[in-house]
């Protein structure tokens, strides 16, 4: 058997241990949309707290949002989404079989090194083999459509969002007003968005059903270069002050032709996810989306979205930058950069291999775990209430089950950064053993001093 | 003009201050959705993360979970939701407007005091005014669809949840496995749910996009009655323990032929809201729903949702205690609550009439406002300063524009419990005026002592 790849132990390992579920597996699954089970769903939450302490609260010039997914139809007019947020796709008259017509000539160029010389006439269908037969492409909405209402009609028909942030443009005049900021000065959001992805697939990188972290950052045109470096390097600190090892990391200046149709500027930042093909994904970008919005959605909706600045006198339609974070797959990159292997000792003075995920005590899932040496009568409930104590501030494994090099190891991979072990030395000298993830050092700590000494090195986690 | 009621008086602040916004209002907006502001989604944060501190991270007994919106066609029809997730329509010939035909009879009933003795044709039409001109009843399904991949076909159909639900229990025997968990046991999960409601209305209580906190808690069949008992306290308790008055609260027994098709026994709280017609309104539901959920998707997939008790060789299908909380109803709730108007001291040694919102710290979207005693260049910078070491731990806002008692006014008004006054004495002796809330009380604190005073007062909000 080839050995797994980093990225397939840590997929095998957010499977195994419930970080990540497929959507609806027992019947079948989908690869639209996936799960966050136990341990996913406490990631996630700190992921975005860390987010929304970090851009949000911890910052004089933002405020929150948080609008909703299903937007009228005139919204998405007007943003440009219907018209231009299409993909060209083809059928093999064959097997009538969709495709998207880019992505079939991509994987001709990287087979075979060269552009196919006969346009489509040389490209086989997937599917079922037959070659160069192809409908004309026809573009094809990436948009989702719902209804609303007693009837499925065109009336009642509404999109669900593929981005969160047209819901903060078109909330630009209700915030200012409400909240009385002032460009320069931002909103932020966390939210699903929905796109019909045609291929969804790398495990939670490319999904139906996903969720951003996104800030539009309202600012005068004249400003919009300098806050635009600017919150690019905000962005990169983000990732590396949570341990994202800047080697695996890298930034792509989106050439004109490539980027989205509302931007003057998009610097993506790209993380090494070890994908078959291609190593690096896109794992956030950065977006000068000039006064392409606010212009539209005054045009669109009549409502004038431009700012009057009392001190200058001046008026200005703001131009905007965006830095959109996919929440997902910022999780599927601090999982892959924490996992590790290293050595651990073992109870016959050799070493075992150890599998360990090295999260920021912030972002790990379970901050510690509470473990009676063994499953005792006296050991379990001593070590039960100090857990219960506990879990009135984070969140706390308790586990009696197995050997306790085995209990040590359940929690290396999952990423807890303390272990406390009750012992029956606990029973005469009010003390635990608290053992550190990362360098396996243990402590002797009083029991009555746990939770203070935990406070002082999880701080804010 | 007719005085406001509270209910009145709690929209109009909301919108005003931007805690809600109409989602699309600038083009002309929908009843379907709302929008969250600034006040708004810190407040909604602040209630989420109480719910899950209290439910999931701090008991021993629940795990979390985070499953997609949108889920196989197989799911829904399994829970029954497509066969009876419905709702009589009829459709006057004269106007082509539909309604729901139980709410049609309601409002006769309520009118008139009497049941229609003809049926529908005692009915007049609310949009045209036609009488008894109905078309025959027909089944009209609250779930919203929408489709998947490249074409817009049946096999490509999905449903957007109505529910959190049922993605706890398509993911019972993942979280069994992964979390080692053993019933009694329950996972809890917050999440938008979708439903097409015929009639969205009063404000943000009936909408078709909207938040649940839900609770499925699995039990052996035999202790099912104990647990329902167990959670309504549990979740009563709740509401009070956050400030809801027991006298705006009540419980209702819901009478067999009303209960949904899975349950053998709901209790709902029901909120006095203080809607025109009917002053109450649901506000949550604990629910026991059997075993029917995990039987109906042991049958629908194939996959045996049972679970074996290893301890007493017994195999049963849990039961289902389901505690469901509406999540922008409980938002309501506590608006309206908290909502209160009394009287402060002015300048000119009389008193004013002041709104104040007097929500438990916890919930409080801002937590201390930092306000120079006038807009100076010595004070200014001082009270940000300040502001700004705070915000790394709390939602702080930083208020110089106009009078200082307007500025208490406008934090009052937001529920805001401490206000800070940088004033010509911090510049001699390092100190701060803190105000509390709701007794409008002073104490001067020194600089350094504020976090220390905040962080004792407002104990882990």
């Amino acid at each position: 058997m080839a050995p797994q790849s980093k990225l397939d132990q840590v997929i095998s390992l957010a499977k195994r241990r419930g970080f990540v579920f497929q959507a609806g597996e027992i019947y079948g699954g989908s690869r639209s949309a996936w799960d966050y089970g136990p341990l996913g769903v406490e990631l996630k939450e700190n992921i975005k707290r860390e987010w929304w302490q970090s851009f949000v609260r911890g910052r004089e010039d933002m405020v929150g949002l948080d609008s909703s997914i299903i937007l009228p139809k005139a919204v998405w007019e007007a943003s440009g989404h219907v018209a231009t947020f299409t993909d060209p796709l083809v059928e093999c008259t064959q097997c009538h079989k969709r495709h998207r017509q880019d992505h079939l000539i991509e994987a001709f160029a990287a087979k075979k090194n060269r552009q196919p010389e006969n346009g489509m006439d040389d490209i086989v269908c997937p599917d079922c083999g037959t070659k160069g037969q192809w409908t004309e492409p026809q573009l094809f909405s990436g948009l989702m459509k719902t209804f609303l209402g007693p009837v499925d009609s065109e009336a009642g028909m509404a999109y669900l969002r593929p981005e969160t942030a047209q819901g903060i443009f078109v909330n630009f005049n209700n915030v200012l007003t409400t909240s009385r900021k002032k460009p320069p000065f931002g909103i932020g959001q966390i939210g699903k968005a929905f796109r019909n992805e045609i291929t969804p697939g790398n495990f939670i990188f490319r999904t139906r059903e996903f969720e951003q972290m996104e800030i539009e950052f309202f600012t005068a045109p004249d400003d919009a270069d300098k806050w635009f470096k600017e919150w690019v390097e905000l962005c990169w600190t983000w990732f590396l002050d949570l341990g994202i090892n800047p080697e695996n990391m890298r930034r792509f200046d989106v050439p004109g032709d490539e980027r989205a149709h509302y931007s003057a500027g998009t610097i993506d930042f790209e993380y090494k996810f070890g994908f078959q093909g291609s190593e690096w994904g896109e794992l956030m970008g950065v977006a000068n989306r000039t006064d392409y919005d606010l212009g539209s959605h005054t045009k669109g909706s009549g409502t004038d979205l431009s700012y009057f600045n009392q001190a200058t006198g001046e008026r200005f339609t703001p131009y905007v930058i965006e830095p959109s974070f996919g929440l997902t797959r910022s999780m599927m990159a601090f999982l892959v950069d924490a996992f590790t292997e290293d050595e651990a000792p073992n109870a016959k003075g050799g070493v075992d291999k150890r599998t360990v995920l090295r999260l920021d005590p912030r972002l790990a899932p379970v901050k510690a775990a509470v473990l009676p040496l063994s499953r005792n009568e006296e050991l379990s409930p001593k070590a039960k209430e100090l857990a219960n104590k506990l879990r009135g501030h984070w969140n706390i494994e308790f586990d009696d089950a197995g050997a306790i090099g085995r209990r040590y190891r359940r929690q290396d991979e999952i990423g807890t950064p303390f272990c406390i072990t009750v012992d029956f030395d606990t029973l005469e000298d009010n003390a635990v053993t608290i053992r550190e993830r990362d360098t396996m050092s243990q402590e002797r700590v009083s029991l009555d001093k746990v939770q203070a000494y935990l406070a002082a090195r999880l701080l804010g986690a």
